[in-house]
């Protein structure tokens, strides 16, 4: 499998031409909603818009909205840099990914939820809800980290931010599920799509590079600095487009707690199964995030603080025994290579948290919410509502955001297996080389005699 | 000293024991409080509630939360990742103890402050103030860094909370001492608590570890991560808890300035210590945060900028000395072995920090305040309050808490001497291979043949 | 030139002789604002000052303002330590010169902006102005970086502020230009000051330290935490100190559109312009910020998402191919040696900035802005305003930049090259060892043979 890795022309063609089309749609689409448009300060103090400065949308989002630009660039990014010799490509990649997607997001989205007379109208949150839509290609690119050129990356970006705003409408405009951090849209559907490309990508002779598929001591630090600001910022991610008020504040709490509750577990588990009671840095870096996946769709429920911890403490245990004994048995058994563990991280996890969600959901009562709390919360408008419904069609959105995840996979996968897209070959995966100019120390420092194969893939 | 360092039961089980205790304790006792509460919206214009979805105490507080946050978790982590072997521990048993110690922060914290009918009601001041509760721990972690174990930590984490909390309820409640930034409840108080526990925990054979007692050259870069973002957050920090209005604002522009005087004072002495007049990547790490901790009474006073800067500059000198003479003259002569040398960047300016507190509170007038304004500043109720009286009651905090950190640290040192809790001998201090599983690159690299002295301590 | 290199005294008696006088001039000048004054809450619901707490600025302008803080401390601070040797002095250099500059800022930007009585008065917006102009620092910074010693920051900064201020002066007040995000003011200004300056400073022989004129791996990686710092935050760059609610809204939107596009041009002209296709980390580094800097000016105005990413698009291109082609050329023909290649990331984009911003000024219609919106957003009071007339003295803005960078950067280079400052020689450049203690191992492990000449140049 001698693939031509060198991607000067295709990937210089690939950038420009998805950037020229998306400045044609903004220019065709694209405008400012009423309160990042100049005429804003008219329109104060008239029909249902507060005639105060800080009512601008902007002061209820943005700090949140920072906070989740923080996760999708720094903390996906350097998240995946704990390979020794991927680092270039896991910050650099995923931040050309989330670049073009954010972009083509702000469109898919804006079709579906923001389109008004011809155009789509935006504000802050639409920035949010974009980044939010990346984050779910950002999981995807967990599974296949190392093993796929940028070509591909941007390609699988185009078609899972096109899938993910329609199954987002489906499960938000058509179920009426209530998912605010995404467990579902986000984590779930990112999640299974990844794993579904990832073995239709399947390599059968991947461990010919397995010699780069670890960490080196500081390339662990560096991704520490992922886990962090993931796992800081987490509760500002599943409050970001929560209600105003309660809602928001309430989300961010829930999350807090969850989030804290997980690193203990995780902690505890990842020693019980080391046979010398010793630390695995891949738990810290994940299984300690995996809280925040799991009370995405709830957090800004009445899930009380103690019920967050639970969901934390339960997302620890699976996700460390995942990555010990779940992920080893998907590569050896089912073909599935995923390299960083993302079925641990927001695949269970997102079930879990969807599940979560519908059980919450589904027991929501005028004595826990209040009347008007419960009205709001669940954006009420009839008298047809009913907690159990509402229960059941949270349900739902977890085997739509399933099935939209193998279909979606499965057909971008077979996509991504075209012999045109520059991939590396088998015994070139996990290094930067192939697609990056690096330092002449640390190609001679870590190159081994095999990797001289580099060479001859290119031209 | 050959203990047993394999934690493989004792650790899990300590944490999952204290992990189920506070799923226990947050489900009989924590629920949310009114502006977390799906309630809100109905109690919303009613009473002193504003009818405005901007007026929940969310949007006043949430952003500096998630500045802090980034301190304990990101700050406070890589600050300590400078020493070479021992990053792993540094950033992820501090992610452990913070993680575990919020938890706990919130309920100690919530029982003294919080409690009503029963519940201790949280909201986002509730995680702030969780959140400087284990900054306080983290201060202690930095001076027994590399000599413990995590299991030794999070009994260090459960008995210093408590402790901290105590020492918070006599000083706001009883002695009604302001102290927003916590110079005193924070620093003074975990400094001290820190340097009496490593004192109580002294290994006469340290310099048997002390090869990998000190950093490589991308470690300090590491703990420049830490550095800064507790150098630009720490306005936040100061700011988080004041009142609405001008009393934040005023605690973010007075420890701004105060930190910035500080960098150069610090870079000032520096070099004028070192005999080629180099400077030394310890006092830029270290020295150039002082400032922020010595106006953390103060800031929110009206201390002026001027009165800031002056802070700073001489905590930055201060400091900076103590680096150089102090700590190793506390190290031969008194035994007290300070890793971060905790006493320079938190105990003494926490002390200074008092009593700039003090004297700033002793000077307060109404000329300056304005009536309201000092009457809000000082939470003034009755008319027997006196500007020295409270100056008298803010010094009275600084000898409070200095007795509590003693007294609680020599309690808390005696139980982590028990020989049970898996610490390391002193030949396998400031390694991460003793409790983590390292690359086999580094392993191999950096470990001497002494070394090889960690195979028999493990069972 | 053998230069002394050893500072001990200059460097202590320059930072205490600067810190001194920021003392006493912010004893004499500075004092708090309407809304950081205890009085605040007096003056609260009177006059033009609403009555609800979160009407005071803090809350408008905070979350911004720590997010340019992290910019100008770890954003430039770390997208400086590409280098492989000269780690501490970027991000340690650029601390000390920033933390000092902040301070004289708010002293010159000031006395002319913010002079009321005798007094300055300062709130949050002065400290944001202050990172700003320190921003211009910092980029100049780029150009000279490992060629100065920090005495000569010092200096440069000083009278870098000055410059600054006085043009800013020309610019805002005289001109009535509008540079919300400093196309002009801070990356124009900053640039062409930094490259005259280094034009001055030409090192013939600077060859001599070629070896460590590059990066390695793990300092290209902490490279780019500055790089994505940058870019995430960039939108609260620009929309800082906008006008409340709609503008600040914009310029966020604006600012986040132009920086995807400009990922995306990078990427693909790295690519086309290397034999192999391969990716060059300096581009992705550097061009992919070209975005942010080109819409600093028109962010605030109704430039709309597709015209921003238009600016996006062609700054990729441009300032990629200044990398490639353009920097080389200065360096062989202009003797214009740009460690960082600031022309490329804030010179032509700070010129195309203004351009854009002259432009966009030019076509504001009421029907676009709506009369009230127009009005508030280029500042007009009476009714001589034309929309040409703003673009005219827009444009103006540009050459006065220009003029007062190649004007100080001219005097400041002459004083610079006085041989006092303790410069390091042509063969010790890009080397930490001459101004800082580094660790043993780093020593031997880099330092060449004729590195021993670090030695003769000191005492």
């Amino acid at each position: 499998m001698a693939w031509n890795t060198n991607v000067r022309w295709r990937l210089p063609l690939t950038c420009l031409l998805l950037q020229v089309a998306m400045v044609v749609l903004f220019g065709v689409f694209v405008r400012y909603d009423q309160d990042s448009d100049a005429h804003w300060i008219e329109n104060k103090g008239s029909g249902n818009v507060s005639g105060d400065d800080m009512d601008n949308e902007f002061y209820y989002r943005y700090p949140s909205f920072q906070d989740v630009h923080v996760m999708i660039f720094v903390g996906f990014g350097f998240l995946m840099t704990f390979l020794k010799r991927y680092g270039y490509s896991s910050v650099g990649f995923n931040f050309l990914l989330a670049a073009f997607g954010i972009q083509w997001a702000v469109l898919m989205q804006g079709w579906f939820h923001s389109f008004h007379n011809g155009y789509i109208l935006v504000g802050v949150e639409n920035l949010i809800n974009a980044d939010f839509c990346v984050g779910s290609v950002c999981v995807a690119f967990g599974a296949i980290l190392g093993k796929v050129s940028p070509i591909q990356l941007l390609v699988m970006t185009l078609f899972q931010v096109t899938l993910f705003s329609v199954n987002e409408f489906i499960l938000l405009s058509l179920l009426h599920v209530k998912d605010a951090g995404g467990s579902m849209t986000i984590h779930t559907f990112g999640a299974y799509f990844g794993l579904t490309v990832t073995f239709i990508l399947y390599r059968p002779n991947l461990s010919q590079s397995k010699e780069r598929d670890g960490p080196v001591y500081h390339s662990d630090l560096f991704a520490m600095i992922g886990t962090l600001f993931l796992w800081m910022y987490w509760p500002s991610f599943n409050s970001a487009v929560s209600n105003h008020g309660d809602a928001q504040h309430r989300a961010a709490i829930n999350t807090y707690c969850s989030l804290a509750a997980c690193v203990l577990t995780s902690v505890a588990l990842s020693s019980a199964l080391h046979k010398k009671g010793k630390l695995d840095m891949v738990h810290i870096q994940n299984a300690t995030l995996a809280g925040g996946v799991a009370v995405g769709t709830a957090a800004e429920m009445m899930l009380m603080p103690y019920g967050s911890l639970i969901v934390g403490f339960i997302c620890g245990i699976v996700s460390t025994l995942g990555f010990v004994y779940l992920t080893p048995f998907l590569e050896s058994h089912l073909r599935i290579q995923d390299t960083c563990g993302i079925h641990n991280l927001h695949g269970m996890p997102g079930i879990i948290g969807g599940i979560v969600g519908a059980v919450t959901a589904a027991c929501a009562t005028t004595s826990v919410y209040g009347q008007e709390g419960l009205a709001r919360a669940f954006d009420i408008e009839g008298s047809n509502w009913s907690a159990s419904t509402q229960g059941g069609f949270q349900a739902a959105g977890i085997f739509v955001s399933l099935a939209m995840a193998l279909g979606g996979g499965t057909l971008v996968g077979c996509i991504l297996r075209l012999p045109i897209w520059g991939q590396p070959s088998d015994q070139n995966c996990f290094e930067d080389a192939v697609y990056w100019e690096v330092p002449e120390e640390h190609k001679n420092e870590a190159l081994h005699p095999e990797d001289s194969t580099l060479k001859p893939s290119e031209p």
